[in-house]
């Protein structure tokens, strides 16, 4: 029931959760999406990939989008670390853990290791991108949310125990972990000084749940709906307007045209100092994990993932699920 | 299947939904509840009643809550007209149409009469009240939703078109006129300029569906529904934030500890000059008829209501009835 | 140092101040200004003429800008009566107070008023105009400010009792009264039910000081500065943005290309019941009569106005003059 | 002209600019001001020292005011390290530079070091300090500003190459650096990922000009300047609201009763990656260094500033000096 520790003393440190990569099977739809709901500025694009950045954003893209005929995938997570030399530490230290790596040579990105985390997770790791100006001063040009950077993953899998000992045995720190009694139902892996870069519930999986972006203020995110409504894409507002108790934010979920989901959230705390002890939850003791106010989310935001490619999806230890709209609905009467 | 038609020569003129009358089991959570999270100004108050007013309203009350040791009702909604000679001729016209009049005399406001609507909605119609100084300028004791003035009622009842004729016929204007193919089901009745005063839906009634405070700001919704969350009356936001497609306002729904429904907005748009033509929706073809995006309001929303003491509640015609947060997650599957 | 009565028996009533007629000498740049930054809709243009109107309104236009080769004037002030009958009330009560009328036909308004106030400042009176679809709900349209509708004029001129007298005559109220001791100084005038409609200050004139457009929220307002800043025109912020005391808005002051100056202000209170007794301040008692916090507006806000055509500007008796941003610094030391 | 570089190899690491202690004549005072009006929480307090943190801060206190009979004072800026080891680095590098060290044992915070920068500038460095629970979700209790957390410093110094260098050599990066053709102005310096922690400006000194908090919303901003109106100081309100051009955030400057300003500014954008290179501006080529649009400062934003106990106060060579408003309106005319 102990929770893991942090390695302080990690061969390499991640600096960030730092980009992701999807497939989609309508690209001009997907780029509607982003470019005026998310508010997302397009870096480059050709006709099967579309790159996209926040508006302060320096990194050339925190979302890439490529064109599929298949079902739509998110083919890898971006992670970032602080520089080449920690890149070709990562590499050592994933190659010591029996996990293959691969580095590949990619657009507009320096240097990038392909390799999977112990559960499976595909990862894309970087210490440069291409440098883009900001355009957070552009106001003019601002659209829907006006996302201004990437955030944070979730990511649902079976074993959550497992992810929290490799994770922080390279050195990310645990903002919160939840547990259902005495057994580990979730964890928020820190990074960067903001509540989590990495979140994993108990769930099947390893499947990709959604990214979330900051945006400004709460007026960002009405006009993201509101856009949303105005393109006949009002059922595509999935959860939220909202407050999470753990983790402290206002979100909003939207469904994106192939069914990946995105998290609006304001500006987040700062954990400025790092020495934060994990909060430890009991799921089963506190009424209002999820929400600090209304309602729970519907199911579909529970059991609809993207599928990460070639990824054997097992499913936790049977157990208590988490109260859906749906059950709260039934319960309610 | 023709739009009831205004009355312009109207003995008499209402000005505006200005109070409501409600019942309580327990005055000191009401209180807690409308100052803490709505943010509502104590104007007077005893053992027995509390009147309440928002920020900006210079009229002594705009809720009245009274306690009660039975089932929590709304006794009354309140109306203003114009001046006395206004409330004499609206006496007669009550009279005329067969409606029992009585003229009060209660605390803090002018002479009062009680009478009922068509359908037997009770009423209390004022020409004054006493005046209290407006506290929006007082920032540093505004809370919660810092609400600043009252706005409309909406009422359920099984005959929108009567009340429609009744109310059109004593000079109110229609906003928004809403038909499931030619069979009225709700009207958005003008007295101000805003867009509604009062609001028929057809369902069993007539009840007390909610009334309505106009806030600032975004930012002060989340901050009623925050305080909620603190006092452990999470579950009491009932629906959103969300946005209206009729009526144009951004809103939540709240329920007070009697189960009351109290609707917050944000300052609506105005109908300036009283030449708009009557909006006629047919239902049966707008997909969104209630929410510009998201999910529609749950069960409750709909069915619960408070009643009126000594009226007779009927049912509507058998028809369509709207689709719920429960029957749209059944469609779902 | 009565304050002057209304007359609740004018023979015809005022609904609002409606419209600005100005002259620009540079069409296109005014265009960009009015659209980008205020965030107005083109409801009409031609080569000579802009019509302009807010996102929520439905009368064809609250500004009309008209190309001149000469100094840019404001050419009319338009103000809104309830109907026909009262425009020719209105038209007889002129002519016997020997103000010269004449009824023109203009485009897209209805039968159109020309005359002038007492003190010769040239009026548009009008009872219809054409409607256009409110743009308030295509949130994705919206730029700049995204002004909702128009809300009031400011106008300078010599004799405040002598304008005060004459339209509370015609039925308007007295919101705020200002007195420098017993000397009236300034009139905030309500025909609609929010804090003005008209305002006349002391000084030179008569001549237009500005209009103001209500916008959503302060996001707004920051976005319409930030839209000026830019487009290079941030030296047009003149003053804000701040709160009024009197008024209780909170304002920005804005230049547009021709030097007219606009306000944007946010949702204002509203007298809901029109028995609100004048208030008198004495600004000679008031330390804080024009801001609430902050700075007093700079020496240009006070002393530049655009003219009206064919009118004589008188001076007010000397007296003390308003405190400036530069008396206030040179006060300061 | 070349731009110091940062030492990446430095023998110990900035995590941040943590916290400032003042002096004030009347600690009641400066209680109600920064509670009610910037919204900070008293994490302690007895007869002569007051400590008050951020609602988001779990560090004891991010500024601490101490009774003075004496003129008021910044006794010392404080900056944290990471760890303990850390501090001891940072003791024998500030030793071998020559600069006297002490470590004293203070209340609330862990081993602290006070030594002086090259200039003289008086810092207290520790690696640690005791806990107290986030306030930020405790919505019911948050006043004015609800300022969040410490963000940075600006101090004004005559010599900021040299101080630019000693700040560079210790590991930190610069944001801005603002020169006057080959002449250097100004450096913002960065220990975390926020635009600046230490802000260095060429004018007299070296001298304390403020500390910038973080607030949410541009509502926030204007609850504060409302609050310090209603509490009668509404002149405190010294500049803004306004928008940075460098630095990208809005802000507003506040006088505290004993004349310490302070900075409250919207969540700023975050330099995630550590890879930007320093952004060189001539302020001289620049029309806008300061502010996006609107007015310049006033002239006492430039000239006062609380003093450092027992440092000699130099003047920088002779040259430009900024635009104040005062100036800006005299050329204006």
């Amino acid at each position: 029931m102990s929770v893991p520790q942090t390695n302080f003393k990690s061969p390499f440190r991640f600096r960030r959760a730092s980009h992701a990569v999807l497939t989609s099977r309508d690209l001009p739809k997907s780029r509607e999406f982003y470019t005026e709901v998310l508010g997302l500025v397009v870096s480059d694009e050709d006709a099967d990939t579309l790159y996209l950045r926040g508006l302060e954003e320096r990194a050339h893209h925190s979302l890439v989008i490529k064109r599929t005929v298949g079902r739509p995938m998110c083919e890898r997570i971006g992670l970032r670390v602080f520089d080449e030399e920690d890149l070709d530490r990562a590499r050592h230290t994933f190659e010591k853990l029996q996990l293959a790596c691969e580095v590949v040579d990619l657009p507009f990105q320096g240097r990038t290791l392909h390799t999977r985390d112990v559960m499976g997770v595909p990862l894309e790791i970087v210490a440069s991108m291409e440098h883009r100006p900001r355009r957070d001063m552009q106001v003019q040009e601002h659209k829907g949310g006006a996302a201004r950077r990437f955030d944070h993953y979730q990511i649902t899998a079976p074993d959550i125990r497992k992810l929290a000992d490799f994770y922080t045995g390279l050195g990310c720190r645990i903002a919160d972990y939840l547990m259902a009694g005495d057994h580990p139902v979730g964890v928020f892996l820190q990074m960067k000084d903001t509540p989590y870069d990495l979140v994993f519930l108990e769930r099947d999986g390893p499947a990709y749940h959604h990214c979330g972006y900051v945006i400004p203020d709460v007026q960002s995110m009405l006009r993201a709906c509101d856009t949303l409504g105005e393109l006949g894409w009002g059922d595509c507002v999935e959860y939220g307007p909202g407050k999470h108790s753990v983790g402290h934010s206002y979100y909003v979920y939207l469904l994106d045209p192939d069914g990946h989901r995105v998290e609006l959230l304001l500006p987040p705390i700062v954990y400025m100092d790092g020495d934060d002890a994990p909060h430890v939850w009991d799921v089963t003791q506190v009424p209002r994990a999820t929400e600090a106010w209304g309602l729970p989310p519907r199911r579909s935001w529970f059991s609809n993932r993207s599928p990460f490619p070639d990824v054997e999806v097992t499913h936790p230890a049977p157990g208590g699920s988490p109260v859906s709209l749906e059950d709260f609905l039934q319960m309610a009467g």
